[in-house]
């Protein structure tokens, strides 16, 4: 496995764990939960190269995602995004948006500078992502972080 | 069928015609091949919505969009996107990007106010689209254009 997250979404976000297929990625922005899912295979820059059952593996997780996004911060609307226009490994962004968020209704890529997370909030919203995933989700962090 | 597309949706673009389960629509703003995809079911407004079946034609329809904006139109990267924060109905964005486009690096949402398609570009299109999906897509637009 020659996979490594590339050096922008290491510097931006935190690793909470490993699914089948993508790391699970938290964006240091405490606006919006904003996780990110990063496909673990090298060279990879658009959805379409993914192979089919790693396309079934990532719809998967998706799927996953989206509902914690729902079930633990009550998102009232998701935002799914692959862009990669600045960062050129396959990425897809995952953020739960609210009527009252610091820019609805407009996406939210480059409108504030990212607001840092409080450790202990960051430490409880781990936490309960991880509860929530269970076995689905392999913590990594204590070895990378 | 129930079905209908949203109001907004049927304002800011061109019906293509119809996969499987998805409409196919193109944008009218001439500055990047802009299309989205409508999975043609009513009161959808999430991606993890869809069953186990439509996730799956999602994927495929998605994976022709993606290769079709590179093969047709040699887009450099690919913007996909499920935002729906203004326009309620599910839809999603498939968005050919160039490092010399109009908003290059940033996404393209609300940047410019859209620059309409000229009559003949827009002809032209239609007709390298459809010939390039063949049968996989049903042309829709004699019955409601």
């Amino acid at each position: 496995m020659s996979f490594s997250l590339h050096i922008q979404l290491e510097k931006d976000t935190f690793v909470i764990g490993d699914f089948r297929l993508s790391r699970l990625l938290l964006m240091n922005e405490s606006r919006y939960p904003w996780f990110i899912l990063v496909p673990r295979i090298e060279g990879l820059r658009e959805l379409f190269e993914l192979g089919r059952e790693e396309q079934i593996s990532y719809i998967l997780e998706s799927n996953l995602l989206a509902k914690m996004l729902k079930d633990v911060f009550k998102a009232e609307k998701l935002n799914i995004a692959a862009l990669g226009n600045q960062v050129e490994q396959l990425h897809i962004h995952h953020i739960g948006r609210f009527k009252a968020d610091a820019c609805w209704p407009r996406p939210v890529w480059g409108v504030h500078p990212p607001k840092a997370y409080e450790p202990d909030v960051l430490l409880t919203m781990k936490e309960n992502v991880r509860t929530y995933f269970g076995t689905k989700l392999k913590a990594i962090d204590q070895v990378l972080q």
